[in-house]
């Protein structure tokens, strides 16, 4: 039977319930007991209304499936005291008509405007240009504009749904990307995913961004896509590789520091080597300046990691011989808490059920155990994007990803793995950290100054008004 | 020599000077009259400051470039009355950062917002797109999103300039769509002039796209790109081909009509047969219902209408036989007075140099004359893409194109060729006309009500909040 921890975790549909009760003490509390019973998790409380008798309150929850909902519903207004007057799905309704806005930074009130718009202004634009095409950087959205592409083959953790299913994510993306870091992001779903045909369809329209971010494309064709599209001279990076792997590397740098440990003789070891395991891998490699151990059920993600430097092994000798597993193998409780050795750190980073609850991995003597919903992919790539875009990125390398990754881990609070991933100065930190470290190794195109994003520049305000 | 009408023309650099004068009568109309000798041509002016000495003026204006900026700046500074405080480039000013602005529709405030929009909450908008893919219509961007897609191999009138130098084009007309419209124009500059690889790019990003526009691609290569498009089941149109010819077509429906003629008994003719001689000439046959004649230099583009059931020409045999005569060839002063025949209807469409002066044309006898500045082709994209979104328009068929061009006719105040492009009323109605005309040819997927955008629609405004 599924633990409470885990029946929270498996909520995969949201809904608002307008709930009155009698305005008594003890009634919310009874309710969200009921709540509870039914393994629904909870979100934010609003109060909506209050009058002597009654309270209305608005209430965010998840839950597993429609049937959940219905049972829900019907037990709260069984109790008594509390009435269900609305279910309403909200994330569902702000789905309609799509997240993004593309318009227009100035109005268009008459010939004039027009004029300096479009024809006959933007002809000497055009020209510019022309002349020297560095000027895109200076005169349209491109040095400010990614692609956020991806075929649809690994969306979330829901597998191969297609790239239709995957707009809506690569729509979130962008979103996050226009708030935390004042990038445009335009989702770009890709009706083919054969990586050759990928890179080629992705290098033609590379013109339009200064760079591309790959999101949600499942290996192994994820690793011959941004090796072709690298080849083809586009910048671009792997969101679910270098992403994932800079903030579980932010957070596995603190591990050990919290833990007391130190990196010259930790030996680390990867549990699944998909996109982010592989990533992962070769990150910490560089980090640690020695090879680190890999287990994988396919030969062919072995045989990789061995060419990459790593060491094949399996999950068994893994948990005997490392002080730092990172499983990322998307399998609920392959670890047993038999392997677990005292003293170890666990990442068990599958979502939304980790390979070993924290509690299990603690309770069998894991000096520190974390799971996915810490290690939010999202304190990376607005960084990436930012810093790669300002200094005119042209091939993201190790060091950049490793930079983010510090930057990441020099943030977090005292005592926290990681800092708050909504937090835009903490992506600000990121960029300036990915922009010196390209500079530093001679693939950025245009300079940085020292006190690049010390603080919130006014131009992404403005960009955005 | 060239005449003041072709130096206001060929206009192509824009500077705002700001001018002090001598606060007196008479002034203004002596620096008009020098900016003229400078063969400068006149923009908005407004007024910044009066005292009782002195007037200051911000004033617009046209220069063929940068030397007649500084000797028009000189000849006012020389004149006693007037100093020039500034020379600025507001045209150049406005394009830094580009025209355009990618952001969420949604503030993103905590955790609560994040969980809407992004995950946990948006697995469940991806799994109902999974199982249903006409739901990306409704929960993504993608059935409010055109591409506007060019290789910069025909940018305005200024030849092959590159993907590059294509994007502030391509930012103005999505500018344009969103102003009109409330579309959302992603611009998309193409690495490859190669109609096929083109095409196979196109086709492996549409996911993202309700339709794809294309924009400023050279004949021949733009008629197999669209058709290679259209094959592969991408809903296309050709600005230069068909929103061009639409608005011609327009023009010439209300030309017709201005000089008493009766579309039944017209013979016209097209000089020039590039991507948009050809498709006026395509568009015509099918309003006349009888085929037209055409001249070109190429005899590629001879065969190509002959094809298409049109009868190839000279220059001399068009302007002998034909009532109308259309010319689109790009070159300045080809038809000579002595060709044109007294009553003849003649649209000599070539910017910035026309094929004959209007007033030339007048002179010779002709009934009407008209150049290409008076036929904007701003009239017809931003409806074909509003109209044609919203039916879910599976392919263009030349059923719509025309719908547009008899709704852009329609809609043309008492003795004007056409309605004024930037009336967002005039857009809707071209928008109905080519989601009713495409319903009626059956290449539409969804239903459009009788009252579809009889009024400005509160989702636009929504949209673009």
């Amino acid at each position: 039977m599924a633990t409470p921890e885990e029946l929270h975790r498996g909520a995969s549909i949201f809904r608002t319930l307008r709930i009155k009760t009698t305005n008594r003490v003890g009634v919310l509390a009874h309710v969200l007991a009921i709540v509870a019973q039914h393994g629904a998790s909870l979100g934010d409380i609003r109060t909506v209304s209050i009058s002597p008798l009654h309270r209305v309150r608005d209430i965010d929850m998840g839950f597993s499936d429609e049937a959940a909902v219905e049972a829900t519903v019907a037990a709260i207004n069984a109790c008594g005291d509390a009435e269900v007057l609305e279910v309403r799905d909200e994330v569902l309704e702000l789905h309609v008509g799509g997240k993004l806005v593309v318009r227009s930074r100035y109005p268009i009130r008459g010939e004039a405007d027009l004029g300096r718009i479009y024809t006959p202004g933007v002809g000497e634009v055009a020209r510019k240009i022309a002349a020297d095409p560095e000027l895109a950087a200076h005169y349209t959205i491109r040095a400010n504009t990614v692609a956020i592409v991806s075929d649809g083959s690994a969306v979330l953790g829901l597998g191969n749904l297609g790239p239709l299913a995957a707009l809506p994510i690569l729509e979130g993306k962008s979103a996050l990307l226009s708030h935390l870091v004042g990038v445009f992001g335009v989702p770009i779903a890709l009706a083919t995913g054969e990586p050759q045909k990928m890179a080629e369809a992705v290098a033609a329209i590379a013109p339009s961004f200064g760079l591309i971010q790959i999101e949600d494309v499942a290996a192994p064709a994820c690793f011959e896509f941004e090796e072709a599209l690298a080849a083809r001279g586009v910048p671009v990076f792997h969101d679910d590789q270098h992403g994932t792997a800079a903030v579980v590397l932010g957070a596995l740098m603190n591990a050990t520091k919290l833990t007391g440990r130190s990196p010259e003789r930790l030996e680390l070891g990867c549990v699944g080597l998909g996109a982010a395991g592989n990533a992962i891998a070769r990150m910490a490699m560089r980090w640690l300046g020695r090879p680190v151990w890999g287990a994988d059920i396919a030969p062919e993600a072995l045989r990789r990691l061995e060419a990459q430097g790593g060491r094949a092994a399996t999950l068994e000798e893994v948990m005997a011989r490392c002080d730092v597993v990172v499983a990322t193998t998307g399998r609920a409780r392959l670890i047993a808490p038999e392997l677990v050795r005292p003293g170890q750190i666990i990442f068990a980073l599958s979502n939304p059920y980790p390979e070993i609850e924290v509690s299990e991995a603690l309770k069998a003597g894991a000096a520190l155990a974390t799971d996915g919903r810490a290690t939010n992919n999202l304190l990376a790539f607005p960084g990436l994007c930012r810093g790669g875009l300002d200094c005119g990125i042209r091939r993201f390398v190790p060091e950049v990803f490793l930079a983010a990754a510090r930057a990441i881990a020099e943030q977090a609070p005292p005592g926290m793995l990681l800092p708050p991933p909504l937090d835009p100065a903490v992506h600000r930190t990121v960029a300036r950290a990915v922009a010196f470290a390209a500079a530093e190794a001679g693939v950025a195109s245009r300079p940085v100054d020292e006190d690049y994003l010390l603080e919130e520049p006014r131009s992404l305000a403005h960009r955005l008004a």
